[in-house]
């Protein structure tokens, strides 16, 4: 595929690809060679505590290098990791770990190619630019947030202009931002541009404002010249890796950008695409915005992670896993358990397929991956390759679009969640924040039923109480933010971080 | 020079270098084969006003294209743009303009690979450090400014923790910051730890604590591995330009990395070093800071850049541009005028001449360099290049260390801005401000005669007031401010802006 070098540039120890006009030239060239590759969704089950990871990336480069051992072209696909938050120790690096990871996890952890600082500066020149508007009468009130890489946990809450203004403002994690879902959602920079603009900056008197009317574009797409393209690295097996867009499932749609699964798509059979946190928060954002409202491939196999002692320890808990196996395969998603062990666990072995054969669940594939790689898994793949080679590439699936939000969510609760219509509830509030948002995009003729909904809760939790019993869970409301641009409704769920900054370790 | 290849990877567009490690390897291999090449200053007249360059890239370009042009081995070394300042519509960008341009002004302009990004970020999480560490008890007031690559006025005063603590703070445009110092002065990742250790975080009781005992230095270097690499890049003609390190000469010292003009000057004949914005800012931060205190090498000639405008039409403040050029000569620095030509301005030419002749000027070198690029130069350049020829490589000039501060504030008056010292006055407060700095010092058991002085002022005004007659002109000096890390005592004099934040326009 020489066509697809033309589109590749060396940017130090990896590869940056300009995915728009890669995918533009097949557009343009339908008989161009390219292939049809199918997604493969490696999801997880929810975890214990937000700062425990089951390994879904870990998981993810075994699960490729096995997969290449067995000559099927396979790839993957994912979010870069947040560097403030490995920096502050709040949480490891993403690339991987012991023989399965990825090469030079100090570039992939630490920043990449810039793209997470670009985002965030063109973020905050939007605010900026909505100041200037106030300061010159066209908007009195600021809806953008500002956002930092770093945590820092005092900036939940600040004013700006401080002893004269005093003007209350938040600061939100970079990755969380509008301008990150445009760039994981949009296919051309043009397409960012739209987005940018359809982005409510604030109000004046009561109406809504837009960037279209306040800024020239250029500036925006100028920084993020080199941020809209997907990185291309590799395992410490060869394996290639794409990794582009921003993580944090929980509170915003922390997926890979739709581009990279694209052009990753064209040019391998197999893509893996990482989403977590757990399957209530990846894989329900992977399915119901990006497949369902945003035309991403609706996967053809997916995996489910866990660790042994996620899975069993916490008896009251214990439902969440078998949950998220069963919701895929009732999606028709042929869907395979993989318990990703920790040293010491090898005599658990018997016991989780026993578990496994007692819940129906299809083969479980369990290794320890961060010791054996993806040697630990060549072998146990056969009936994981068979069903992926018989699922074809699935078409579009049904949207949500125009909707009434309450209804979205309260299927989203049904079906990711497990709690029904008659068990989602409304924290008092929720019912005016939900109004003064349809109002907010009533003012910029828009309707926000035809927004897709984004929940925001906790990683860690499903319902309002997991460890009650299954007849009296709850989801609870709480409130809704609007994303014009990125054309999402965030719904605030149970116990929800609206702005999450970890704690420095 | 096969042997720097191996140091140079390809970023994109750019190249970037591991300078540290290049100048490393030489110093290891002192016959590996490399050149010693002069220092020409380029630096400015005082521009009338902040925004307003007179044109010092523009020349820098359109020298080495001419220099080289000429056969002789030129290059330059740029500071790396604000990539804010000029989204943000306060100033264009800084990459030349017309035939003297580099390459790509959409990469360096806007971000060039992320280095400001990154430094930003590191900055960002000392201060989240220093807020753990008051959580903890181990401090009680965070002296280390949080910063933003944007401009945006509001954030000149804010409160953090708004609704409980309500803590005061400040924000600093990046480039400005004690980090990007600290990495214009150091010459490899180990003394970077070592001077972030050193910088001081805050203070406890009244006492001093710095980084060392509050954070692991592998979280900053880490996030800096790619930052601390200049970039190469090209004019429009191929001529070879580094870029590295932030601007910004009037409120910090604003001049490229130590370690790029080393390297230039290992790789080429004569290396171009631009300083501004006029000569009372960046040449004095290069001759006093860069050269006396931080070693790094004295200028064989240098060139004063000015436009006709500038010189000539404003009565008051017409003895400053002569000021600057003989200030250089007295220093034994060949010293030429150049005057950079706008449209409509090329009658003006025998004019000049024969001021500069009044003057006893060396013979001044005239064009429109954005119209001509360096084919408006080449011919003009004999005596320069005789004089560049016979001066040698100077070397190491008396350094202010252990003198008093204030006396080094006198001396830099006297010199740079021709104001003697009985004219030197203090503002109500500095002498407070001054013995507080030096406690905070010498709480860490270090002395505050001993650290640089940074001149922080307006870039337009040398003194309290210009346009007073010369012996009357004073200069005050306003409050002083310690960076412990990058070892610099920062005074504010005359109209100092101690948090520029330029307009958006």
């Amino acid at each position: 595929m020489a066509i697809f070098d033309d589109f590749v540039s060396q940017y130090g120890i990896v590869k940056k690809i300009d995915a728009f006009g890669y995918l533009d030239y097949l557009k343009n060239n339908p008989d161009a060679p390219r292939k049809h590759g199918k997604v493969v969704l490696v999801t997880a089950d929810t975890p214990l505590k937000a700062s425990r990871g089951e390994g879904k990336t870990t998981t993810t480069i075994a699960l490729i290098d096995a997969l290449r051992k067995r000559g099927i072209d396979a790839t993957a696909v994912l979010r870069q990791p947040s560097m403030g938050i490995t920096a502050a120790g709040s949480k490891g690096g993403a690339s991987g770990g012991g023989k399965a990871s990825l090469t030079h996890p100090e570039i992939i952890d630490w920043g990449l190619c810039g793209e997470m600082g670009a985002i965030e500066a063109a973020q905050n020149l939007l605010v900026s630019f909505a100041e200037k508007a106030v300061d010159e009468g066209k908007l009195d009130t600021v809806l953008v947030p500002r956002v930092s890489e770093v945590p820092s946990r005092s900036l939940r809450s600040i004013a700006v202009d401080y002893g004269k203004g005093n003007v209350a403002e938040k600061m939100v994690l970079t990755p969380t931002c509008e301008l990150m879902q445009i760039v994981v959602f949009s296919r051309s920079m043009d397409e960012i541009s739209e987005r940018v603009g359809k982005m409510i900056a604030g109000t004046l008197e009561g109406k809504p404002v837009t960037f279209a009317d306040l800024t020239d574009m250029w500036r925006i797409t100028n920084i993020l010249t080199d941020a809209v393209k997907p990185a291309l690295t590799e395992t410490v097996n060869g394996s290639p890796v794409y990794v582009h867009g921003g993580p944090f499932a929980n509170v915003s749609v922390g997926i890979p950008t739709l581009v990279s699964v694209e052009m990753a798509c064209a040019r391998h059979d197999v893509v893996i695409v990482e989403a977590g946190y757990g399957a209530d928060a990846g894989a329900q954002k992977w399915l119901d915005i990006a497949s369902r409202e945003y035309g991403a491939q609706w996967p053809s196999a997916a995996l489910v992670v866990t660790r042994a002692t996620t899975w069993r320890d916490d008896p009251d808990r214990q439902w969440r896993y078998p949950f998220h196996v069963n919701r895929l395969e009732k999606l028709g998603i042929p869907t395979f358990p993989l318990i990703n062990l920790w040293e010491g666990e090898d005599d658990q072995v018997p016991a989780l397929r026993e578990t496994a054969a007692e819940l129906n669940f299809r083969s479980p594939i369990i290794g320890n991956l961060f010791r054996d790689g993806g040697d630990g898994l060549t072998d146990q793949l056969d009936d994981f390759v068979t069903a992926l080679e018989s699922s074809g590439v699935p078409g579009a699936q049904a949207s949500h679009k125009g909707e009434d939000v309450v209804d979205t969510v309260r299927w989203i609760a049904a079906n990711a969640y497990g709690v029904p219509a008659e068990r989602v509830v409304f924290k008092p509030g929720f019912e005016e924040s939900l109004a003064e948002a349809r109002e907010l995009v009533a003012g910029v003729g828009r309707d926000l039923n035809d927004f897709a909904v984004c929940a925001v809760k906790s990683p860690a939790t499903m319902t309002d109480d997991d460890t009650a019993p299954a007849e009296e869970r709850t989801v609870t409301l709480k409130k809704v933010e609007v994303r014009a641009g990125s054309g999402v409704v965030q719904v605030n769920l149970t116990k929800s971080l609206t702005t999450p900054m970890p704690k420095i370790v």
